[in-house]
């Protein structure tokens, strides 16, 4: 998908809402877990009540890959019932030598038929140039995450005064531009948007931390939003698990709508 | 598998190697590309042919993930045909924010009944803890990789003078202790292990970089052992793919075969 196409979506639902598939067998409701793949079938009816309200959706894969070959099965008949205009991300988080992550990227562009994946830094420019060869695909690189260990190394002053997120932002800046490349911003830090945009003024930037991750959509928002949007914004767990029981799907609508509610307000102010 | 029984099996082989088993479909011989499983067939012939000679063996998930699920069953299957003496190390790079490393963790300590899996340090303490939790089961966090992009990020120097992968080692040092964690080290510079050395004096390293990827088993060897030999080295495709023929299991045994018996003179010099 190009990024065209992407702010096209956004202009027409109003929303810049991603819902994260991060499903896991033990939170599904009790009626669907005799079924052949509880899984899959969870995924699709939360993806048919969602799927007018939101931009994306992205299954964390460690929710499936804890659940073995099945679990690798359930991901890819998830991604492939995704209709094709609604953009598509692995949140992998992967990363490895060169000829290595390129074995990742196929597995993850070409099995998976995903739009973007989500990749690790730490290993620099090689372990990242093999996601960035696939056309009108993307990779999102983690810069600053919303958990407590972003300040364990993120957070740290380099040497030229530099964050070392901002770093990652700066350095990978020379490897891709805003149509290949995406950011992992947490709304935890909603201030560090600011300083964000200043380096990454086109970059379209994937914000966790809306609903179970605590965060502030308007102050994001405000802060974060550049003129093609430039955010897509994650919520999991308070719609996915909005209700245990049999009306699963229509609370995950419900709440997937109240923040789209949202979303409309300030794409009408901020944009 | 604790840090003893490890140290024994290197005492009782001659050998602290590691074979990577990163096996592409598309450079196994072709007599076995008819089977019902060809990875794991090649991978059950290797690991026969050389398992008296290395003490750990390593797959890298990416190269089973490109195959889909059935390659998640090959590693599956191969993990479980590795005898219970021999370490296996799950090379995945995860990391995710807490209860998603916890997943992963599941994943590949229970599921696939991994010793260890390599671990990437960038999002911090709570991504890398849940990996701790598991009785005699290990993490190998990244420090300082092999390959190009290592420079981009993990040399950066510090605010506190440190370099990046330097402040890696001694952060995580405060997580848990040499019988839990231990390091990936890239071989290509031997010089750094004296540094490491000063700052993770009882830590197994896991040192990429014999083989294909260059490096001197003598020179890391003097540089980098401890007391209990500290060092697990890693070859993948000089060893697996030694031959492309049918006698490619023999070959590989050669291979394995020279580079222990390297081993058995290094421990001799500098344990």
């Amino acid at each position: 998908m190009t990024r065209e196409e992407l702010f096209k979506q956004i202009t027409q639902k109003q929303s810049y809402l991603c819902v994260g598939l991060d499903t896991d067998i033990e939170k599904i409701p009790l009626h669907l877990r005799n079924m052949e793949d509880p899984v899959f079938e969870f995924n699709k009816q939360i993806i048919d009540a969602t799927v007018d309200m939101c931009v994306a959706y992205k299954p964390n894969t460690a929710f499936y890959e804890a659940m073995g070959p099945k679990g690798w099965e359930s991901l890819q008949k998830t991604l492939a019932y995704i209709p094709a205009n609604i953009f598509k991300i692995a949140d992998a988080k992967r990363g490895d030598i060169g000829n290595t992550s390129g074995l990742y990227a196929r597995a993850f562009f070409e099995q998976m038929q995903a739009d973007a994946i989500t990749v690790a830094p730490y290993m620099g420019a090689d372990s990242v140039e093999p996601f960035l060869t696939f056309e009108n695909k993307w990779v999102i690189l983690l810069a600053l995450t919303s958990n407590p260990g972003s300040k364990d190394f993120q957070l740290k002053e380099l040497g030229t005064k530099q964050l070392l997120f901002e770093q990652v932002i700066t350095t990978s800046a020379t490897w891709a531009g805003a149509d290949r490349l995406m950011y992992v911003v947490g709304a935890t830090q909603a201030d560090q948007f600011i300083k964000i945009r200043a380096l990454a003024r086109e970059h379209f930037l994937l914000v966790p931390g809306v609903g179970a991750q605590g965060g502030d959509l308007q102050a994001l928002s405000q802060k974060g939003m550049n003129k093609q949007c430039g955010l897509l914004v994650n919520a999991s767990r308070s719609v996915i698990y909005a209700s245990t029981q049999k009306d699963f799907a229509k609370q995950a609508a419900n709440e997937a709508r109240k923040i789209q509610q949202e979303m409309a307000l300030c794409l009408e102010k901020y944009l």
